[in-house]
């Protein structure tokens, strides 16, 4: 049976999508979600059927327009790593040339978490920019 | 008319796939190569059609796959950074717990350049493993 890995758990529920969970990451230095396939078993894309990868890869381009459309990054970062949390999950992360960590990765630097009601505020646009596209 | 980003010019050419050129990285840390759709002005996925997209995820598994048979590595990471060479490159790196970078990102560790013939040996084998996975 399908379940999220311990670190993902803890991350903050955006949205179902027909193959992927979408997350959130609460580091308020770049707009970051998770699409993690709802497959049990699988730690890299290696554990995906060429057909299953296809659906990812169509839910990663809603994923990126979703965030494309809110955000307006100057650039957008797609990656699967797992070598810390050994479930796929796949980072979009918008990206400015403004941004705290530019223009290296977002790995390794500190997070700064989001203030007040602002996490809630922005999942929740997420959560309706997703709805919007999968009309 | 496609051509490669000057940054991609100086990496090592390995071969051509249908839709990707593949290039390697002159780094003994990790087996490491990168897929560049052949597309011109591709900045990053947002620019591929979803039928590209879908394209590059199944040259992106035969990647996957080639590295994984030669090197049989501990974690696949696959990712579209983007933010210092302005042109889609795939980065499909093999990982070691007992790599240099473990459990970081490669990314901002300075490489360590093959010795000797080390790199044209790596590489023809590359070569060689893709034309075998594409027969």
């Amino acid at each position: 049976m399908f379940q999220l890995h311990p670190a993902l758990q803890k991350k903050d529920y955006v949205c179902d999508l027909p193959f992927c969970k979408v997350l959130f990451e609460d580091n308020a230095n770049c707009p970051w979600i998770f699409l993690v396939p709802k497959k049990e078993n699988v730690r890299n894309m290696l554990d995906l059927t060429t057909e299953e990868r296809l659906v990812l890869m169509k839910e990663i381009e809603i994923a990126e327009k979703v965030m494309t459309r809110l955000f307006n990054p100057d650039q957008t970062n797609v990656a699967m790593i797992g070598n810390m949390t050994p479930q796929l999950h796949v980072h979009v992360i918008c990206r400015y040339q403004t941004d705290a960590c530019w223009p290296g990765t977002v790995w390794g630097v500190p997070g700064i978490p989001y203030l007040g009601d602002s996490k809630k505020e922005i999942i929740e646009k997420i959560r309706k920019e997703f709805e919007l596209c999968l009309k």
